[in-house]
Formats: structure tokens, C-alpha cells, sequence
């Protein structure tokens, strides 16, 4: 494989450039029995579609999915599973200008080395519509894991810029364009983004994603631990820089005495772990936080090449995310529950007949109460 | 695979615990004609290995390799590698009291849970002995990228604690037992530790691993992307909580104006993409960071649970390293280097064939002069 | 995986049932730079593709090929090409009676075991359609081959139930339904196959397949062999239940003298062993040959047994092929393209460096010539 | 990987050359809780090791196996398990005459081509040396697959040069050096052996393979069929030419109404099909036969090259076996432990939750009754 895919077990390989036919993937791996539909799909894909308000790309793209494959009669059949979205708004014309030279902060220039010819229109496969694949997959990804184990994968805007974005309530999330934790705080943040798109320059943001329900004992335990795949799935969704698990960077000055969680017979007393301890899931909320670059596409003039090698100067007027982390979220979700997924079945294939009489603790809440058990795993 | 194997081509397995009878791996797809010999390796494993100043865990581990197989009269084969460390000081008598209780901030509790059996000696598994491992399957990488590409790969201790060790000179970063770039802070450095010694409690750090010329197109577009490899890579060492790439978090509060590096005939002019865009090496130094937990195993009392559920107080009385950080650098590197390496013989097999006439741009040294290029790739 | 994939650089991910919407495929790991069409693909689907003379089944399907992605301005830019096959013929009704029972010799029984829930139309995803999905990605693979390296692959019918089928000439092989490399013994299986088809039953046959011009040195020494890779992508050719590499099972009463094959300055006297020897090609012609069971759908009566255990009689009266081995040569050609394709990639990550001063010999023609090297490797 | 590896969850990776210091492997993914011991990987090497009759090469390894991780308290841990063997007798002298040419029927001109480099002492990483890695990994597939689901696999020599060997009892296997399935015909074997010797050649062999007590399920739909990972581990034994499940070859002169198996409710009541349905395990026996080609290194002189490209003359003096199809039988039952354990892993990560209320039927044994069930699955 060169690249396009994910997951050993629960394994999706993406396709598609931004301005071509279509986009999609193959999701190979789902165990058969699960109820599942185009509409499941969609509801998710909806969430990341750009054109929902005036702080993002005005592309307009519908992003409706087909199901090709691998589901009769409304059930998953244990085969593999294509999903077909047609690209709809493709004004390549935008784009002929950048063809013969290479956007800062693009994938443009690495490409053509890499394989000396690249689909320039739009960015091509480098495109961030590639992500509505990731959305499409982790939305099977998710309905499993929440039929099967209860698990509830939630993600937010942590940051904006300069601004940060006190997390007050899971409810606010799917209440503003910003997924921001907060009512009170989009005002401020429509207010930072208009003065953004007008001064023509783009921003950063953080974004936190948490699983909770993930049972005790998923994750592997040199290489492919479960903080790595996840560090992998969130570096490598365009334009995220940095990564953390639990308490991240601010462990560096942190004593053992603070940092290394106590057990009680009641739950882990904190959680600076974030939820892995050795790579392998601790029964805690698994805690993920990521740093997205501001876009690389301003309408500001940049200094670059052409193919040629000459300098030469590049603005870019396309129709873009001037903050590209406002729609990140179900994408950080998506990646968060196809992780899980694929370390659910490779978890049971190894150790499907582990049993312990340790009692099975997990968080507990902030007021002190235990969080509430899976219901079955 | 169960986690104990990184890399598609250039692929290490790796096998044993820490108070086993040896510790090993099997690295499959090196070149055939590199000149190899246990010293190449060895000097790598020394600068890793245990007891060589009060800072770290008085453990002797003389870590003596053998090559078992894959070189035939001085010169790699092409087939598997297979590296042999004889475990020599296995005090188990040390871990007896922590057979049957949970050590927090350990993964005594996940891999118990997970497998229902766990040897608890040492950590087995999860010990950070492994990581002798990764420094030798990672020499070979390291001297293949040498000499084939003249890579270098450098990491440094950047912060430990609340003390930034702020980067003077690659020239002192071997002359210190922290791995410090600078001659100036090591007796605060070394204040600082007898003090965190006396009080029994641990800290965390920071370290930075720069490869430099590394050919730009190396990387895979979506999902096993150079640098998301490098995350999983990182993050899977032992304690590792975070990673950044370039800016890393940082980029959270910058403008695209600042962020996305401009390209001129003569270089990048700046590197806050780390070497990677889109996934793909630039030709730019690659520039990673990571955030080390305290160790976990500290004499001071805490609070946990026993096989039974039963609340237990456990302390750590053997012999362990206060700050796994001080140790770090050279694991880091190691891990880089296999990516790298992995990345390479990824990339030929697929772009072999791939010409521009494009010149290819690297970095600006701080002084406005460019990087010195590859002598050849 | 849930083995829905084959290769490992040069990775084909299938999908699709017989009656669902598609079927197709994403093909990872494709050199950019590769001029390629739909029509490329178009001609080798045509040659497989159902209803084109009476002795295969009538079902009637375009096998209308179309490029998603991976492909631009006419040229493949390194990126996964997704192929999409819309199904046409779709009489579900025809299997409406087998929907509850399970057909003898097919599949219906151990799917629905495995996965608690089938497809039952037309075999869903067990039907021989999928290798439509082979011949596509196979297509690509075997441009590839020939513009690169100058490789041929042809396959012909060797034998059809008793009748052997005498190879005479390579020209003979696409002027006839039966790919027979003999005019003179065509109109015996055309008698064969009406008697046959009168007769309600079936019949299995012998494939054989050749690949001339792979350059020495391709395959790996222990467990992924080139005909180990060779033996597994033919045995899961639907139907096919032995596989033979050069002299196959007549090696069972062969000497040494006679089997291994001798070397002279002018090339390889014989080639018994297939062109592979430890794993590794040889420069000659790759020789495999499978067989194929009759179809299992025949309209005769055989016992079986329905979902609920009890007893019933199965017959079939849909479009079937008498013979499934008519119309297996450009799949099995399709798989050896596959497979080779990515052992050349492969070989290239491991061993681009290597060079010998050995000359490179091949096979020996017939008449004692020795083969046309290829063009390049 | 570069071809040391086989299997996706229950993966082994070997590694070693004939005359270095050492061969063995390391195991990855078996399940924890088995109780394992060197005791029960040496009672498997004991049946392979040479030496143990006039027959056979008169090497003498004992073939002493260390357990180096993966085993605390007698018991599998879940990590990976290390084997080490290793080599005693190294007679390397006996090979310095060929490090110059290249042995016909041998790896050694595919090695040095591929490579530029080899091990030319006794075959190196090309010896059949290496079965010994695969029998040791075998034991513990055979092991875990016994005590968990009550399969057993037995293999048997069914043909040795002319002489067929007529399979009567399980019982006679182990009781001579040949694995032959029938007392009376040992005579006519050693003659036929004695004979060979004399005279100075070597001759091929067929081998069957059969595993009882495989429950409905197994395997994969398209690519990693069963059938077709079984053709890939058998084919890539050293000296295989050819592989048949079921039926095999004879099925190319089969109606539909022989070959396809009728289903009974009290069970199916022929096995054609091998115990294998488009990929799947049926429970009825799993059936593979192999062809093994006669030992390559004979003491007549055969016509070579050398690494000049001169012609030579080469004849063997080592120590060989007259047929490798003797030693053969327990390294054909490993890899079918091996492919067995992989599929049963898989099959229960994807397929865990699945019940069918169809009851499960096997096979009809010879006598009418129905094969007994398996313990459990």
C-alpha cells in the first residue's frame, strides 16, 4: 500500500481528488449484522460539509454518499464496503493559475518531486476534501463502536488563534459553526473571524477529541500502541502539527507525583494519562488534543517557485477555510473511531478468551462520581 | 502482528522483557552490500545504556549485541537481520512486592487486564529496557541513510523540567550524560537532579530530533504520511505524551502569513513546517519534538489497587531512572531513523523512475546560506 | 484486511456483489507517469466478459469500465485509482428460490456460517463477477509490465474435462471462445460443450499461463516467494483447485538429473522449475498451471440442506457457464500480472542498488536460440 | 517485510542462514494464557531433524530450542515469543568449492542476481535448514489449536519417485522414517531409497496433509482465501512445485454432478471441495497434497556457470538428503497450523458476535457416521 489506507483489521482505503469525478473509499473489516445506511453516513458528512456558514469555504458541496457495496437488506454482510461520493462544485478555472507553480505552505512542491506530475486542480489528493472520506468511514466506526460497546466519541474547538474556548458543555457543540464547548463565547469568535477573512490571512486552532466507554485492554504494546495509532490518524489529517495524549507537552514539568494517575477501588483519581497506560486503554476517556495550522491558501501575496525554479509571486482567491480547523472536529472524531475499531477487533482476535476477577474501574467524574461502566465488552 | 513490529519495508520485530532472558529483534528488508559489524551497533547502544553517570538507574546492562544472521563476511545480505542482547543484571527479587498490585502511571494494571497474565518483573514487556532494541535495529537505519544519502540524524535535550536547555552547539550534545546542546547549563542541570533525587519524585522533558538531508518526496499522501509516521513512531516510545512537527502547537496562535514557509530559488526561507508538507519530505531538516512523562516509579507513597481490587499503597524502591528524558535522545533518533529508512525504500519502489527538471530547493542555514545538499538520492 | 486485497506495494482492494449497484476496485501503489485510459482496461475486460459465444452464460453485461481517480490528463499520478463497474443484468429473481438453501458446492453454506448474513443473489459477493474487478486492476499491472520491463503474459487453454488441448501457436489463442492455442481442435469443444450443455452438467478444464521477459532476481527468499505469491493469487481464482510451478506434480517421479535445470553460458537448458528457483525469478518464462472445478450451478438435482437443517433438492436454472474455465485465462493472466507487478516494486525498495558483473542469462528457445533479453530492468 | 514473515495476526518472523551462528523466529500474536514449554517445540523439531536414519542427510543437529520471551511461569504472556536454535554442525568446508558457481536446481544464481551478495555455505538463508523455524512456530500453532478447538493435523508421504503409498492407518506414520501411512510398503521404500543413493541422484515425492476438526468459518472471501493461504504457505516450502486442496487436478476431468459435494443434514457426503467453499472452512476435513521436486544437490556432475559466466561443472559432495520429500511431512503439518492459527484469529475479530441457529454438519466418515464435532468454537 502506498498510503491511502488505514487500519489492520478495520482497514479503509481512501481514493479521489478534489476536483475529480469523485471521491470515496473501500471499508474493509466491518463485522457483518450491523444495521446501516446511506442516511447513517450522511448525518456525519453533514457535519463537515462546507458552504453551513460564512466562516468557511463557500464551495457548495452536497457530498451525497452512495453505498456500493458490502450492506443487503439494510445490513453490513462482513464484506468489504464502497462509498462513492460524486464531486459536484469542480470550477478547476479557479485553479489554473497555480498550475505551473507551487503554493507556499502547499503540498504542491513535494508532489511534483515526489512523482513528477500531480493534479493540480484544487490540491488534487493533497486536497482537505479528502477528509469527507474519513467521515464517511468513521461514521460506520462509530455506530458499531456505540451499538456495541456504548462508546461516545465527542470532539471540540479547544482554540481559536489567540482566543481560547473554556469547555463548558457537550450540548453547545452542535449549536454554532465553530463546534465550539461554549454559547458564550461565539460571539467572540464570529467577531476574530470576520476581522480575519477581512484582513485576507488565516489562523490556527486546537481541537480535543474524547472517547468515552473504551473498555480496559485495547491497544498493543511496543509499536502499534494505541497512543501511536492515534498520534498517527490525528498527524496525518491535513494540516495538524502536534499531538497530545492526557496531559501532553505539560508533563514535561510535571513531578511523577502529580502526573502518574493513583487507583482506587473507585477509579483512576485523575486521568493525566489520557486514557492509555503502555499503549493499551486504561478504561478512562481516551483524551486527544491537536494543534492545526492556519491555511496555507491567502489571498496575500507569498513568495515561491515556479517549475522552472524562478521566483514568482502567488496569492490564492480560491474559495477557502480561512481557519481550516473550524471544520476539523468530525474529522478528529472520525479518525478517534476508526483507531478504536480497528484496536476493538485486533483486541478480541488475540485475547477474545481473557478473563480476570479484577474488578474493571475506570474515571471518575469530576464531582467524584464514578463515570458510568460500558455496557457490555 | 501484534505491536511488536514497525515499518513496511524496512520492518523491525521486536521480542523480550526486561528481566527475561535476553532481549532482540528481527530487522527484514535492509539492503543487501552494507557493510555491518556488532561495533556499528554497539556504539549506539552505549550511548543508550544504563549506569553511566548518578543521574540514571545504577542497573549494569554491559547491552552486548549480537548478529545472529543476515551479514555473511562483514556485509548485510538482504536477508533477516536477527539481533541478540543477553540480559545480565535480573534482580527480580527487586519487583517481588509488586506482583500482585498495580504500580500507577504503569501499565501493570492494562497489560493485566488485557492479557490476564502479565511477567511482572520489571515491567516485562513495558519495561523501557526495549528501547535498547529500537537503538539497535535503529543503527543499522542510521548508518544505511549515512552513507547512502549522507543523512544525518541529531536529537537533544531541549527542556528538563522547568529548565529550558536552549540550543548552542551540536558539538556538546555528547559531552554531558543529558544530551545537552549547551556547556553553559549542564552543572544546573545536574543541581537540579541531585535535588529531585534526594526528594524521591521524577520529572519530565523535552526532546528534539533534527534530520538533515533528507531527499524532498519521501512520504505517502493520506495516511501513512512522513510525519504521521514519525508521530506513531514517537509516541510509541515509552513515556512519550506528545509530539510536534515544525511549529507544532505553537502554529495554534500563528497566521498563515507567518506559518506557511515561502520558497525562493535559493531555499525555503523559513522551516516551521518541520521538512513535511502533505506528508512528503521538502528537503528541509526534519524537525520533530516530544513531551516525556516523570517515570513512574517513584519511593514515594501511592495510591492503588491490588489483583484483588483492594486499595494498596505501593512504592518503588529499584532502580530506576528519575528522569526517563536524560536517556531519551538517543531512542529518538533510533525511531527516526527507521522511519526514515522505511520511507526510503518506500519511496524508490513506487517513484523509482520519477525525474523533474525542477531544481530542488532545500533550507537556509541561519546565517542565509542554503544547506549543504545531498550528495546524492 | 478482511481479504478484500492483494499485493503489497502494488495493492488491488476489491469490492462488489454479482447483483448490487457495483463493483470495482481501488489500486494502490501505481508509478506515476503511466499513460493510462479506460480503454486500456476496456480491452482486457472485453475479453473476459460474459454472453460473447454459447458456451458461456448469457447474462449480458457491458463490464463498462470508469476511472474515479489516480489519473490525470491521461497519466497516472501516483495516487490510488479507484475502477467502477456498474452492474447491469440484474435478474435477482432468478435466485429468489436459493435465497433459503444452500447450493452444492458454492459458497452459500460457509458464508452463511461465517457470516450469519449473505447476499444470496447470484452468490453476491462469492460470484465469479468479482474477477471482473481481477482483469481491471490486472490490466493496469500488465501496461505497466510490458512498457517497463518489456514483459509478456499469455495464457491459453490446456486442457477442457478429458480433451487435452495441444499447444500449437500463440496466434491461435484469441480466434476462438475457448482461448485454445490449436484451430484444428476447436470444433471438438464446440461438440463437447453442446453435449455437455444438453446434458445439464458441467465440466472443469486446465489453465495455463507464461510470462516472458521477467528480469532475474524478482521474488523473496522465504515466505512471500514469487511462486508461493504465484500459487496463492491463482488459488483464489474462484473455482481453481491446484496449482503447478514449471514441472508441478510430474516433479513427484522426476530424478535430479532430469528436474533441476542446467545452466550454460548461453542460458538455461530446460526450464522444469517454472522460472523460480528459491523463491526468486530466473530470467526465464514463468510457467504456472491451475485447474478448475466444473461449475457448481448445474440443473440437475443434488441434495442439500436449507437454513434450517432440513433436507432439500437444489437445482439451477440461471445463466451459468457449462464450463467456468472458458472464460478463466485473462483472470488467471490478470493475477500473474498482480503479482509480478509488485514483486518488481518490491525488488526495487530492497535491491536498487545491487549491480553484478555475472551476465544475466535466460531460457533457451525451442529451437536453441536463447530468449530476447528484455529491454531494460 | 521482505518475505521473512507469514501470517497477519499469529505472525512469525525468521530469520537465519545454514552455517551462522544461529536460526529461529520470532512469534508474534499468540494468544495469552497457553501453556507452553521448550519441551513441546522439541518433541515437533525431533520428527524433522536430520540424521535419524540411513535415508536422510547424515548432518547431525540436535536442534536444541531456547524460548528467549513471551513465556513467564510456563505460561504465554500475549507478547512476542522468541525461538532460538542454534547451529552446531558447520562443516563449512564442505561448500567452499561452490562460493564460485552457481549449483543447478539451486537458489544460488537467483540469490547472487538479486542480491550481488550471498552466504554461499550450505544453501545460507536458500537451505532447507530454515523448515526447522517453521516447525518450531508450527508447535505452537498445533498446540493452541488442539487445546482450543480440538483440530488435528496429521500429514503422510502418499508417494515417493514411482511408488505410490496407500494410505491404511494413522497409526503407522510415526513409526517410520519415511511418515509412510502403511507398514507393509516400508520395504519396498528403503530398497527404493538404498538403490537411490547408490546410484548418486535424487528423486521427488508427494505429501498429504489433512486437519481434522476445523470449524465452518474460516477464512477469507477474495484474496486470502483459506485455500489460497494454504497454496502460499505450502508452495513456499523449499522444493514444492505444486499444490491441490481437495480434489486438485483430477477435478479438470470432473462433472458438476461428482465434484460438487451434496449436503445432508447429517452431514456433506463426499469432500471434493477439501473442506474449503469460496475460501471458507466447510468442517469437513481440510485436504492439501503437495509435489516435491527431487534434491537439487546430487553427487553427478551437472553443467553450470560460474560467477564469470564460464561454463563449469558442479557436483555435490555435502551431506544430503536423496529426498527432501522424507523429512517433509512435519514442515507440511506446521504450515497448516500456522495458516489455520492466523485464520482463526482473523475469523473471530471480524466474526465474534455471529450465530446462526443452521446447525453445523461436517463430514461423513468412510464407515457412514458422522465426523465427531469439535469441542468447542
Amino acid at each position: 500500500m502506498s498510503g491511502n489506507s488505514i487500519g489492520r483489521l478495520f482497514c479503509v482505503t481512501s481514493f479521489g481528488e478534489s476536483h475529480g469525478p469523485a471521491i470515496g473509499c473501500v471499508v474493509d473489516g466491518c463485522p457483518p449484522g450491523l444495521t446501516l445506511a446511506a442516511a447513517d453516513i450522511q448525518a456525519e458528512l453533514d457535519r463537515r460539509k462546507p458552504g453551513t456558514s460564512r466562516h468557511v469555504t463557500q464551495r457548495r458541496e452536497p457530498d451525497a454518499v452512495e453505498i456500493l457495496s458490502g450492506v443487503f437488506e439494510g445490513v453490513t454482510t462482513g464484506t468489504s464496503i464502497a462509498l462513492l461520493i460524486r464531486n459536484q462544485d469542480q470550477r478547476s478555472q479557479d485553479y489554473g493559475n497555480i498550475a505551473e507553480r507551487f503554493r507556499p505552505g502547499h503540498a504542491d512542491y513535494t508532489y511534483w518531486q515526489k512523482y513528477g506530475v500531480r493534479d493540480h486542480r484544487g490540491g488534487g489528493r493533497a486536497s482537505a476534501r479528502e477528509t469527507a472520506v474519513r467521515v464517511a468511514a468513521g461514521a460506520i466506526a462509530r455506530k458499531w463502536l456505540r451499538e456495541r460497546f456504548g462508546i461516545v466519541i465527542r470532539g471540540y474547538m479547544a482554540q481559536l488563534g489567540e482566543v481560547p474556548v473554556p469547555f463548558e458543555s457537550w450540548d453547545e457543540v452542535g449549536r454554532n459553526p465553530f463546534f465550539a464547548p461554549n454559547a458564550g463565547i461565539v460571539p467572540e469568535l464570529e467577531r476574530y473571524m470576520d476581522e480575519l477573512r477581512k484582513s485576507g490571512d488565516s489562523i490556527g486552532a486546537r481541537i480535543n477529541v474524547v472517547a468515552s466507554g473504551v473498555p480496559v485492554g485495547w491497544g498493543e504494546p511496543v509499536y502499534e500502541r494505541l497512543d501511536a495509532d492515534l498520534a498517527s490518524a490525528m498527524m496525518g489529517i491535513n494540516a495538524v502539527k502536534g499531538v497530545e495524549i492526557g496531559s501532553g507537552f505539560a508533563c514535561v514539568t510535571q513531578r511523577g507525583t502529580e502526573h502518574s494517575d493513583e487507583l482506587t477501588p473507585a477509579g483512576f483519581l485523575t486521568n493525566h494519562a489520557g486514557g492509555v497506560l503502555g499503549g493499551i486503554s486504561t478504561g478512562q476517556d481516551i483524551l486527544v488534543s491537536m494543534a492545526i495550522k492556519p491555511t496555507s491558501s491567502i489571498r496575500l501575496d507569498r513568495r515561491s517557485i515556479d517549475k522552472s525554479g524562478a521566483a514568482v509571486v502567488v496569492n490564492t482567491h480560491g474559495r477557502h477555510d480561512p481557519c481550516v480547523g473550524i471544520r476539523a472536529t468530525p474529522i478528529a472524531e472520525a479518525m478517534m473511531a476508526i483507531v478504536l475499531m480497528d484496536h476493538a477487533l485486533r483486541h478480541r482476535a488475540q485475547c477474545a478468551d481473557v478473563v480476570t476477577t479484577t474488578p474493571r474501574i475506570a474515571g471518575l467524574a469530576p464531582d467524584g462520581r464514578q463515570q458510568p461502566p460500558s455496557p457490555r465488552d
